[in-house]
């Protein structure tokens, strides 16, 4: 692996955003979205199933998925603490950390459903019962808990529940030999191997890992007879580091991936990389949707096969884009590839910022790209793993912007923001970066150093975008470019200024003609935005307007829609008559068109007005 | 239910078929498919596992649908004897007969795997077990080797099997009160009912019909966990009665629909009628692809939303497909609406004989409507429901041509066949047609009668035809049209010809915009036959192929190609480079086209040569 870009993120806590696309949707995820989803928790019983006090015939039982929704919140919460100090939230999470605690066996197992509803199962179905991917949540939550505030009430308490689960589960003799039906403890464990310094974490991880897929498989043996899903559906049906395509249900899969792409790093095992590589090209080159979202088919949530994108039943379950933006953070890190950022940014800015409404209170599991305006967001779910999981992306977003290595700096968003000092090359070096990007091309970096340094910047050029110019100081430079990134070496003095200019045209968007469903239609971008129409600004419908090749097409600023985004503004067609009748199929006619007006939003804001057709591959011919 | 007009079907033991497009199918079917059917039942054990003589470790147990695959040879080979008399066949059915009555055991049970594998759970999962369903099909078995043969060993077992489930599954105290999670056995016991006369049977019927998806579910009380499947899959969330759409497994749905029309006729039942009028429009009017398959979705075998119809992923089952024609049949004889015979003539020409390979011996479970190259018919199938229920449709075709009732006849197929001597309106009459349908357009119907007489004809007037010309003895008439249907009545002599000219040139289809996966395409139909490009027949790939508005098609009638077809050739575009490279998403170019030559054939013989892409909706513009 020794032809790698390693770098490590700058973390969140030594970011400052200060952005217009994200400044109110991290408020209101702060403001709102999170005390909401605690007041859901509480509402539903999530929260007091902790207590331990649930008996038969007392309502609801805890179900065997609810305790993760409580520790993405700890999660979720947490961040925002440490992003923005809150003396009455970090009150409610240390009483909700307490809470989890108290929950705890006397053997270290936390479980609200196994210990109160199904006490004779635990352990019993690795394969479906979640009982790992809950304990995964948890030590996310113990980890995060302790780095915001410094408190190790829950981390002590996960450590207990990890030491425990590595005392039942491995290879060793009286251990069970499985691993968990939903990946999600195998990154988690090598978080909490990075804040304990414990390697019995990272050797569980890697177990988890390893064992995975092989045969005799475990989930055969588990239990004789199943009546549903397929080693596959688990990716379990071969070593991972045989499996080539994404496979499966969605989130298992990235969660697993991710993993991977950790120990990859942690045990500089290159088999693992070319795994996750391989994948990769499978699913960002044939299986991902122009939004950034994955997973097109909802009765697996997850994988079908090569270039099945259908668009009004595309799956694009919102945790599975949390999923998507950790894994390639994670490739970016060890491999400094502009492509793992470009998928990165096309999940920020789309199928992820879609999963919630602007006011924060409603929420999309599902992210399809075409509606006859039936799909609207719900203010909580079931299963509700994704509210939760969205709000923890947003609440830590400052991870995702700037990496650093010995001697190197890299931008890798351009979100407007500015880091503290960081120790590189022997210096210390501050970053502010000034943009109204995704709605501009226009980007202002300066570089506070303590003294004349020379080190290597490295910025990102977005594949998205085909004609750029960099200056210094106001002197344009032409720097080398590696692997997508602009790296820019001198001997930097305060004051420096670096001016980039993106150019971000509108820009008609084709699919590889493998995606059938996208025959006959264009989808607009602009920077890293993907566009929708939508009922709501048209005098047709959504599903029938048809934008000609010829089209003209302005950008425009309106910063009284939707929070304020950059429209896409000028005249479309429509059919005088869609159909000549209702009948399912009927001869060709010749239709008619008239000049309508056209106007497309960000799909990411979709769905925020009155409800009415949506569609982000529009008809481009009759 | 008096607005209806009333027949009854001539049965195909009255009818000769002599028919161009179906005599070689016919033949193979008998010839091929069936010894083949039997030889694969007897080599995958299906056979012996009558005898009642599998322990453990004896090879693979029997499996829960056995039975009827055996039961669906029966039915078939019985039809072929009917039609054909053939002394080794018939000993061969009676032999198979014997042996599956003898596996009767001493209380009227009949199951291979209930009886020798998993004894202690026998009516313990009616929703999953399918032990009523392949009741049901040896039920069917019973019927027909009796009907053919005119012996009673299966016929008197299945009777007894049946009073025995009688007195198992009910209202009355003690008994069962469920019903089968695939539905089968309620259109079996109809036919029992019409053999025997026995009215319990129909009345057994009538309970499994009332009694689906009333309240409490028998589904949910039989078993307290279920891992999967929801009570809509099974058609068992609503009393049939209030049921609108087609929804859930498509076979089990449909053949659902078979019985509650039987039992609407059986019982003068409106109720009944209107629900299958109902779920009707909107299988056929919303879900029904142009080739006549329907259940689009793999993952539950059957529906999802309306017009929800993508083309790779097609599923249209084989078995679906037989289900359809069974359905549009009953609905034809209680309301002889064209709209039913159509709906049977799309799916008996197009969707169904696609499942079966020329030679007979290769089958299709899936039938979609485009495909890379890779789906391909397989000599048989773990679950082999498809095969032999093809082969009992086609062997009982000459059901399906003509009706009668008291003093009428009907023509729903032009089908080259002739009836024996009819009793109508008191005097005796044979009808024979001659035609080159569905290749051409024109028909002769020849009509004896013993002495003059005055009767009506009715004549089907396809939905797809647009223009048609009827003659009598030569002279132009224009007899009044009934729900599709040309009413000619007149006084009647021997020696009469009614010549019939529908119009049948190339037509280019288009769906409904609703159904957003054929915007841009373009599909070909001449008379009943849809038409699909395929790679063998073109210089580019069926995949990028597209057909101009002014593309110049002529069909050409070739006896030597797929054993006789007319092909639609002319000349298509193809892009120069379809992609500019491989990338997912990317800017719109304009694309050189050049031009190629073009050739369609019918959907229902592709795959029949090397594997290559094909589509039936093309590309009508870049």
């Amino acid at each position: 692996m020794a032809d790698m870009n390693r770098f490590e993120s700058i973390p969140f806590t030594e970011v400052r955003i200060d952005d217009a696309f994200w400044n109110d949707r991290l408020r209101i995820n702060r403001e709102v979205s999170i005390p909401y989803q605690y007041e859901q928790c509480l509402k539903t019983g999530r929260i007091d199933a902790f207590r331990l006090q649930w008996k038969p015939g007392l309502g609801e039982p805890p179900h065997i998925f609810w305790d993760s929704d409580v520790a993405k919140w700890i999660e979720a919460a947490s961040y925002c603490h440490a992003v923005q100090p809150d003396p009455e939230l970090e009150k409610l999470l240390d009483e909700t950390a307490a809470l989890v605690a108290s929950a705890q066996q006397p053997d270290g197992y936390i479980n609200t459903h196994f210990t109160q509803v199904e006490k004779e199962n635990r352990w019993m179905n690795l394969r479906d019962n979640h009982e790992l991917y809950c304990a995964g949540h948890l030590i996310e939550a113990g980890v995060v808990h302790f780095q915001a505030t410094g408190k190790r009430t829950l981390l002590d308490a996960v450590c207990r529940y990890a030491d425990y689960i590595d005392s039942v589960l491995g290879r060793e003799a009286g251990k069970k030999r499985g691993y968990c039906g939903h990946e999600e403890i195998e990154l988690a464990l090598v978080r909490l191997y990075h804040v304990t310094g414990e390697r019995r974490y990272l050797n569980l991880s890697r177990y988890f890992i390893d064992e995975r897929g092989t045969e005799p498989f475990y989930f055969e043996l588990e239990v004789k007879v199943r009546t549903w899903g397929s080693l596959s559906y688990y990716q379990a049906h071969l070593p991972v580091r045989e499996q080539a395509t994404a496979i499966g249900h969605a989130v298992r899969a990235v969660y697993l991936y991710c993993a991977m792409t950790d120990l990859a790093g942690e045990l500089s095992d290159p088999t693992l990389l070319r795994a996750c590589e391989r994948i990769w090209d499978n699913l960002c080159g044939k299986r991902m949707y122009i939004t950034g979202g994955i997973g097109n088919l909802k009765q697996n949530e997850g994988f079908t096969h090569d270039y099945d994108l259908p668009n009004e039943t595309a799956y694009c379950e919102t945790c599975a884009s949390v999923a998507l933006i950790m894994w390639n953070q994670r490739l970016l890190q060890l491999d400094c590839d502009g492509r793992y950022a470009d998928v990165l940014e096309r999940t920020l800015y789309n199928a992820l910022p879609a999963g919630v409404s602007l006011d924060g209170k409603r929420f999309f599991y599902e992210n399809p790209l075409s509606s006859r305006g039936v799909h609207h967001r719900q203010i909580w779910f079931g299963c509700a793993c994704c509210p939760s999981n969205l709000s923890r992306l947003f609440a830590s977003l400052g991870n995702y912007i700037f990496s650093r290595n010995s001697d190197e700096l890299t931008v890798h968003l351009y979100v407007q923001s500015s880091t503290i000092r960081q120790k590189v090359a022997g210096a210390s070096i501050r970053l502010a970066l000034e943009t109204h990007y995704p709605w501009e091309g226009r980007v202002q970096l300066m570089i506070e150093v303590d003294r004349e340094t020379d080190f290597t910047l490295r910025l990102r050029i977005p594949g998205w975008c085909r004609s750029h110019q960099i200056r210094i100081r106001e002197k344009l430079i032409k720097p080398p470019l590696e692997k997508g990134y602009a790296l820019i070496r001198r001997k930097w003095q305060s004051g420096d200024i670096v001016e980039i200019d993106f150019e971000m045209p509108v820009e008609r968007m084709k699919s590889n003609p493998a995606v059938s469903f996208n025959h006959g239609r264009v989808a607009l971008q602009r920077g890293p935005i993907v566009y929708a129409v939508e009922d709501a600004d048209l005098e047709a419908s959504a599903w029938d307007i048809i934008l000609p090749e010829n089209s003209n097409l302005q950008a425009r600023w309106d910063a009284n829609l939707l929070g304020g985004v950059t429209v896409i503004e000028g005249s479309a067609l429509v059919p005088v008559q869609p159909h000549v009748n209702d009948d399912l199929y009927q001869k060709e006619t010749r239709p008619q068109f008239i000049v309508t007006p056209f106007r497309a939003i960000p799909y990411c804001v979709w769905d925020n007005r009155q409800a009415g057709a949506m569609s982000v591959w529009i008809k481009d011919q009759k």
